[in-house]
């Protein structure tokens, strides 16, 4: 049974990412969120600042991905250019969304700073909102793109709002070894061709000053997954050590 | 005067980023590294371990940026696939690195697990070796593609060793206000106009309840930078609040 898979990109808009200033954390909440609705994030961008860049990923992304979700640039200032941006690559004006302007006209301010603010009521024309449980200024969704805030206590506010249309949900069973990658290579090897419904990684760590490996094996179907577990398991004993942190799907 | 900018493109390759399961660090130390050295990184893109898109990913940032650093997939395991990625991006076949061998025959092991430990010597013909001060396997470069493990320990070993040639050093100053990023917004569009070479960033957060916004500078003339954030300063003022945490350039 060959099953549809939904896939996702996510489109991380900020100088101060790949700057190293701030640490992005956006991507592993979403992947997670999203994984738990079926739907696989496959590729994650971060982005500079600059209109063309941010307009060629929006439009390479979304013909490729099922769904695409931003992060960041939806703020009031000079370097917050993601809605004119989402509405060049679609090619549609922006327009002024009452429902977001209601929400910013709540908290008074003087008039220039109302109008500051007011740039975050604008959205392109036939975007949908998403809601924003956290009180502010909503985000907008048009066509397959979501677009949403950069701060992450936002971000994850709007994304647990949105319902994804995603395929069976991939699940993962784990087991840890301490033995170096090589010593259970071949055999993972052999695994993973009996078994290509499934996904196995090895993630090698040194903890402690003694290396180790965590094998992950993700995928759809539970009973397979215990399966290739245990066979890992095996392997780790063959390979004369006891595994650890055994996590079953 | 027009100055030469030297930009780089991170790639990082693994399903477990992607996933959810395992935060990304990488991006940010390289960032942070680079920058020291006048690079700056101006995209990154997180990857799944599937050849083609490993392949295009590497030949499309190649043409576009001075340097590109790939970070994980060199390990010993059937899912380490970059080494063979960056060959086949590079049209040449691989080859036994025997200065690699070497190292990785230093620590005695069963024939099997030397065979899988032994992938790890194979780079690209025509590569140059990337030292790795903490001991294991070397990384490679070839043209101006560097390939570095995953691991951070090991990565920002491998880092540490490379000379890149840069342009000036980015540095940056910065201010924090607890006020909200439309209070100043028009100010700050006002500055960016007339100080084109620096770079004036917003960053909102939520600290404690309270809102708050940090502006930060960034740019290669340390006067101007300086200029530019006193006069930042002033718009926080002007908007009836105290700037707090100057860090001048």
């Amino acid at each position: 049974m060959s099953e549809r898979i939904y896939t996702a990109c996510v489109l991380i808009i900020g100088n101060e990412i790949l700057s190293g200033r701030t640490q992005d954390t956006n991507l592993a909440h979403i992947a997670l969120v999203l994984g738990e609705q079926g739907v696989r994030v496959r590729e994650a961008r971060v982005i500079a600042d600059v209109e063309e860049e941010i307009v060629s990923a929006v439009n390479e992304a979304r013909t490729k991905f099922d769904y695409v979700l931003t992060t960041g640039g939806i703020g009031p200032t000079h370097d917050d250019i993601t809605a004119d941006c989402i509405a060049k690559a679609f090619g549609v004006p922006l327009v002024v969304s009452e429902e977001i302007a209601a929400v910013i006209g709540q908290r008074p301010a003087p008039a220039e700073v109302m109008e500051s603010r007011m740039l975050m009521a604008r959205i392109p024309k036939g975007a949908d909102l998403i809601d924003n449980p956290t009180g502010g200024p909503q985000g907008f969704c048009i066509g397959n793109v979501y677009v949403m805030a950069g701060i992450p206590s936002v971000m994850q506010g709007m994304l647990s709002t949105i319902p994804f249309a995603g395929g069976s949900v991939v699940r993962s069973c784990s087991v840890t070894a301490f033995l170096g990658e090589s010593q259970v290579a071949t055999g993972l090897a052999v695994l993973q061709e009996q078994h290509p419904d499934v996904d196995i990684g090895s993630y090698p760590f040194s903890r402690d000053g003694r290396y180790g490996t965590t094998l992950v094996i993700r995928g759809t179907d539970t009973e397979e997954l215990n399966e290739v577990l245990d066979a890992v398991a095996e392997l780790i004993r063959a390979g004369g050590e006891e595994p650890v942190d055994i996590k079953r799907a």
